[in-house]
């Protein structure tokens, strides 16, 4: 593709930016194939810039100077126009991260260039000409292995496992189930053949497989897609096998079903269903409902329209914050995520999860159980290896889901913040127990915005075999590992994080949780005081360790 | 008075308490005349008591073992009792600063007897014979000075004021106005004559009185009761004269009125006012409405009812916070402040703030602006002093105001949380600006306590007048000078504080502000790991200060 064809102004100067906590500054504007970089003019060092990428732009608006001041939002300060009305139009851009500026660019014309350059650049659809594909930073490397793991490795580490659990490559081809990875982990007595027969009964082709093994009991954590029993309450003795299989000598395992007992019941008539007590007897089914797809779309949008409300009327925000409904599928996801650990912890037995095509909330409760309940996934490392195992290896469709955040004005398509959802609830937890966890909250800030925008390929396409096809691997540079090197890790590691063996159970009361300020307010004044403390803290250690190394 | 004729029982055993973030515990209850003293069975330390000033307790409630369950509250666990049932009793016992205790006492007549004298010492009227007038810590001094400063000592210290501003102490025997103090500072060219004049026209005898120099512009706040025009529209000379020696050369002042200009209005028709615009023409008055006392009280009422609701219903929680209105509360006083700020700081004026009576959100709101405006409040040491000077010499009735709390079932009378309020604001600005101030959050929990059940005078009585009759300063222990001690001080120090000199202005967005968790929600398991941060930070500094020492 020439991105150039799209770009019929490249370069305007004598543009006014004006963006939150800074005042407004006159410079050049520059659009190119993936951003958008405004030059100050006072400042020559890349300091004096801003450089966006324009996949990050959610959505524009365009007005002229005059009638401006209904749309400046979180502007205080308005630079003196010195140029003629009508003569130069203004574009607020609305990124998916939240930020929002404003730029002021002389000519109405070149106003309109640039603003149908960013419209069109911004939502480029194939993944090739997705920007992850010319990232080349200095310390770019191509290694063998790219991600922080692979299923067969995990496999082989988890020696435990070995005894009863095998690792079966029969999606090798992606050919069993398009959104799983090449390589899984089932019981060792079932067959890659039973396997396939097992596919066609789950939708979307997920087959149970094991996601987490819990050291401390034996017990493990599975999910798939919901059984196809259909109107006729089909059955399929492969998969009754795979579940019996699954508990083994334990008296029963439960099937957490993230739908209410009647939604479940309505999917039978799509040809969808639900495992019935007759014939998986050893199975007990709970059912809670969690919201997915547009309805969590349409909370996020919500949310972010009541944090933009400039009323000052307490009462006001707490209804909006209320009607939103944000904290309420905070509050569902991590409850959900206690009963997932309270029946496999407390009660000792292994859990089957699953919504209805089981590559949303599915995910996001599995990855939260695992977090609360196993010490190796609390640090960072460990932290990225359940998200890259949990979400992106899982299958969970990025591209769909995160096409969009809550400026967009385009119809609502696959757009859902589930990770963003999830992050939100590690905050909760992160904030619960502040010690607990060896990330900071810059970590989730940051991958709240690379799910959405990213100079990396990790999170592009919707699974494994997309990004095969698109040789993501190959072609980009892996986000995960970026967020390792040294450098980053300082800046992403929780500094008074202490190892705990124990399960860290979140509260989940109302009072307890809080809006993710750091997040849905973050382009605010006090945010930035927030920093502060984290960087005082983050010197204090740093210059602890430094005299102490001296001794 | 004889404690003892109203204490029937003084001692039962095997007594089961159950109390937030501790399993039940069985041991022996005794009472006394001010406290209700817990001892474990199986602890002989200290360690393993509770002791609780019976001056805490705000209400309590009686049932028998059977229909406990409906009062648990926050208590999930239930000892099984191995009494018969009918023969104990339940007292659940629900303290001013939030703590709520529950009490399983076998014997129903023993039970009966405990509750009976909690009801009655609980809330005994007379100052003489409250728990500060016996209190003898260890290490008490009585020395000359009681309390950190005084206004003479306060005044000496200010020498740019000496020019223009006089000591006077026209109110040395309480009989110009029983709620000040008996030294303040005034225009130099206002006689006391003048003085006692002007103090008939205002409330409760309040005549403006200077309470905050502003080193940078030669600015003061002044503060006073609402001028007594009545319905006639009277005017005072004397009253009119003072103000503009307040102004001096300066062009103009501001006055800002806590009450609606309706209500101000309104006020006239029992004797009360505002300044006219007629005969104050130099100063321009500005009304911002601020709820006061009972509209206070059930405000916290409401919030503390929420903050135990146990639904789990996010909706309800957030509806229940809403309706309670105490953030609106809490954002009127905070910007409130600012526009006193703004007057003072930005726009160069001198400012007098009064409500009707002055003793209630005056003294919140100059708090609020001196901490906002003055880094010399900022310290712990300053900060106190400011408490001292703005609330305990100025006049607020902390003996009324603190009476009851949020769980009291009486009458209201002239309870309100002001002094809270003011400390919930001083705690948004510290989130706000985690490094501008030098105390900790600890330190406004602990007056937060101490104002409403306390071993020490400093909050005892309704004004100095009261304070003196009572031999307060003789025979009480002062809160803000043991605060100071080095142990105290170092519980109460803000580790990460950097002075600044600039003013710290908070945002009062509806947004910015939020829920002082570590207040209403402190019994819960999330304060508690709040508070273990800061024990983590507090031990880094001593760490690292220590090896610094060591070099």
């Amino acid at each position: 593709m020439e991105f150039s064809e799209h770009i019929k102004t490249a370069n305007v100067e004598d543009v006014v930016l004006q963006q939150p906590l800074h005042p407004p500054s006159r410079g050049t504007l520059c659009i190119t194939g993936h951003h958008l970089l405004f030059s100050h003019r006072e400042e020559q060092d890349s300091s004096g810039q801003v450089l966006l990428l324009l996949r990050n732009i959610d959505a524009i608006e365009k007005s002229s100077v005059e009638n401006l001041s209904g749309y400046l939002g979180p502007f205080t300060n308005v630079v003196n126009s010195k140029r003629a009305s009508g003569s130069s139009g203004t574009i607020i851009i609305k990124c998916k991260d939240l930020f929002v500026l404003q730029l002021d660019i002389p000519g109405m014309e070149q106003c309109l260039n640039i603003a149908q350059s960013i419209e069109t650049l911004s939502c480029l659809d194939c993944v090739a000409d997705m920007y992850p594909f010319f990232y080349r930073p200095c310390d770019a490397i191509f290694c063998d292995q790219w991600g922080l793991s692979n299923p067969e490795k995990h496999y082989t580490e988890m020696e435990e496992l070995h005894e009863r659990w095998r690792l079966s490559t029969v999606n090798r081809d992606y050919s069993v189930c398009v959104s799983y990875p090449t390589a899984v982990i089932v019981p060792k007595e079932i067959s890659d053949d039973t396997l396939k027969k097992v596919a066609k009964f789950r939708q979307g082709g997920r087959f149970p497989v094991l996601c987490y093994y819990h050291r401390k009991n034996g017990m493990v954590i599975m999910r798939s897609g919901q059984p196809l029993t259909g109107a006729n309450r089909k059955r399929c003795k492969e998969d009754e096998r795979l579940l019996q299989a699954v508990i083994e000598d334990s008296d029963k395992g439960y099937i957490i079903d993230m739908r209410s007992a009647q939604q479940a019941q309505q999917a039978r008539m799509t040809g969808g269903g639900f495992e019935s007590k007759s014939c998986y007897n050893s199975w007990r089914r709970l059912h809670r409902h969690m919201e997915r797809g547009k309805t969590l779309q349409e909370s996020l949008i919500k949310l972010v329209e009541a944090c933009a409300d400039k009323s000052h009327n307490m009462g006001r925000w707490l209804s909006k914050l209320e009607n939103s409904k944000w904290l309420s599928h905070v509050q569902t996801a991590l409850s959900t995520a206690g009963l997932l650990v309270e029946c496999l912890e407390r009660d000792g037995h292994s859990v089957l999860i699953h919504d209805s095509d089981g590559i949303d909330s599915t995910l996001l409760v599995s990855t939260l159980a695992q977090l609360i309940m196993d010490p190796s996934c609390r640090t960072l490392e460990g932290f990225l290896g359940l998200l890259e195992r949990e979400f992106v290896q899982a299958g969970h469709p990025f591209q769909q889901r995160c096409a969009h955040s809550a400026f967009s004005h385009a119809r609502l398509q696959q757009e859902s913040p589930v990770f963003l959802l999830m992050l939100d609830c590690v905050w909760q937890i992160w904030r619960q127990f502040p010690l607990a966890l060896g990330f900071s909250e810059a970590l989730l800030l940051r991958l709240a915005t690379e799910a959405y925008a990213s100079n990396y390929g990790t999170f592009l396409s919707n699974s494994d075999m997309e990004r095969h096809a698109a040789q993501v691997k190959d072609k980009t540079q892996c986000l995960f590992r970026a967020l390792l090197k040294p450098r980053e890790r300082e800046q992403y590691t929780n500094q008074l994080y202490e190892h705990t063996e124990l399960a860290i159970w979140p509260s989940v009361h109302p009072q307890s949780l809080q809006l993710w300020r750091g997040f849905f307010l973050r382009w605010t004044q006090q945010t930035r005081h927030l920093e502060e403390v984290q960087q005082e803290i983050r010197n204090m250690v740093i210059e602890s360790g430094k005299t102490a190394l001296s001794f």
